[in-house]
């Protein structure tokens, strides 16, 4: 069975989400919808750019990811498709992909052909009218190039690359925070020396796993996906720094 | 694949909607288990009805659709299935099913049968010991009018259609809030006229699309379902207006 | 179609879920993953081996059941599989299974074949690199003592059973709050005689179901899983007792 992924900031209170999947099943009983996440902070693309990327790499070859966080819709940005070879996207082009263009070589069409069209289109929710049927009408064996011609132009955001900022001094970004208030930077690996770093002129000293850390104190390690990630063993590292969200710029202070 | 949807207000954080869907693969291990919502308010028959109205149709013919909002669980309200010709809908006869009911022809079974019952029945949850089974027995192939006999005297309630309440005075109410703070009307297209209409004595302008709005004011638009929705533009409505819900009544003075 | 159930306390805001269940089906895209709940709290091992107690029974032979709430994860513990003769269980040797272990006789495995480890191991997330893995080669075909060395020293802790504290005293535990605010015990119809008892001094009356309660008190009933469980009709017993959580003992005091 071909899986088609969802990835939005519609929540699953609404029913939006169920339209979007009665739309692909209608076109396509057979293909495999998998939620991603739809909890993306609404209309934060950044957000949604970052946990895309972080999950879309770990599904089969072949599988159709479509994200929608939009809040231009209905405004002129594109539709688009995304072809990196192994998988196919589906989505606006407002820099949701822009991990998947910094990580893949990519060719991306706009969605013209008025097969991916739901008739009426709906004004508001080119999820359920747009990008929907395109997903579902690709798992029935659509090829990208049909969809509509090529573009070059399409948007896209830098994720701030880390960087030293100073003889000791690394400065990254906050990719997000998960549900246990642990802080995922982009800081990676390659950045840290020695045990530890000061933060905010506080010591942090890094652990190999959560278990190793000492209750209440803030401590890092490097997660499975290869990056910096802040911890309180089972408490919460943002909780404890109140305040801290998405794109928010982090520096560390490496010791001599 | 058979496409079975669920829709109820038992949240996704206790396991009875597990329960039902591990009821549902016992019976029929190919059947597609579809999730419209889980958040419906809890015991709200109406909110129930109004999101399962807005999605219905969005299927494939012959979707089974299960909802289930049932404050009186346990007592002498009867199980249904309900037969529209294309769908087939599965739940308590407590009104839950009657925007299927305004919108289309239809007949209604009790549900009788003694193979729709689990055995021991559980008095607290017909959702996994009625109504699971009935739906997924259904997807297997037991007709409608093998799960007991007809009824007419079904429950049902009217959700106040849009009226003129006076020359230039539209009301309505108040279908649902989303996840993003809009407010969700019954109030269509065919009875808004100008650009605009006074809500509680303030200027609300039509926009084509969420885009259009201006930072921080109400809007309003005709949605993709055709309904009067109000909203701010990256912002919430709902918030700005606190305290509006399911089912508030609203009017709208429109222009002279 | 082989049902693969997942349960765990990773929520469904950020990608973990999606992960775990792209890497199943990069391993066999045919397996139906059903969800249990994402929602256990987090590192409440106990409320996960309830969740999963509660639930397991309702799918059908041969599921594979993972659940994962971790919070030794990176430490030594060891990672599990479970043979019950009808289902197999998946996860971390914390305990998780111990209602398993009370309910069935099990042969448990240590996963150390290394076919059930993604390469590298990720060091933070043994859910997507060890346990989704071992799960969907299960489902695959690997038996489940291909896995590893059966072990006989698995973790397990007891849910304290409801016992008779005094002559007209019971004592057992709250097992879990639900959505509705209704407060589920392990206490079982054998212990309850007469037509209520006093909690906290407080008579609280049995019913047969929600809708027999009278607005505003709280009431107990047996619930279809054979559980006493305090409600408040259309309200949260939860909230009128706030505090309560699970693994709370509670003592009734039964009339003469």
């Amino acid at each position: 069975m071909l899986t088609a992924t969802l990835l939005t900031d519609f929540g699953l209170a609404d029913t939006f989400v169920a339209q979007m999947k009665g739309v692909m099943l209608s076109i396509n009983p057979e293909v495999n919808i998998v939620d991603i996440t739809h909890s993306i902070e609404p209309y934060n693309i950044r957000h949604g750019a970052v946990a895309l990327g972080m999950s879309y790499k770990y599904f089969p070859a072949a599988t159709i990811h479509t994200a929608v966080v939009d809040p231009g819709v209905g405004s002129n940005r594109r539709g688009i498709v995304v072809d990196d070879g192994k998988y196919i996207f589906a989505g606006p082009d407002n820099g949701i992909f822009s991990v998947i263009y910094a990580e893949n070589k990519v060719t991306v069409y706009e969605i013209t052909d008025e097969r991916c069209y739901r008739n009426p289109t709906g004004v508001t929710f080119h999820g359920r009218d747009v990008f929907a049927p395109t997903a579902a009408l690709i798992s029935n064996g659509l090829r990208p190039d049909e969809v509509g011609p090529p573009i070059v132009d399409y948007q896209s955001f830098d994720i701030i690359p880390p960087s030293k900022t100073g003889d000791n001094t690394i400065t990254g970004e906050v990719l997000y925070i998960d549900r246990f208030g642990n802080i995922i930077t982009n800081i990676t690996a390659a950045f840290i020396t020695g045990c530890g770093f000061k933060l905010n002129g506080r010591l942090v000293s890094l652990r190999e796993n959560y278990a190793q850390g000492q209750d209440g104190q803030l401590h890092a390690l490097i997660n499975s996906d290869g990056y910096l990630e802040l911890f309180i063993k089972q408490g919460s590292a943002g909780l404890r720094w109140a305040g801290v969200k998405t794109a928010d710029r982090i520096t560390l202070e490496l010791s001599d």
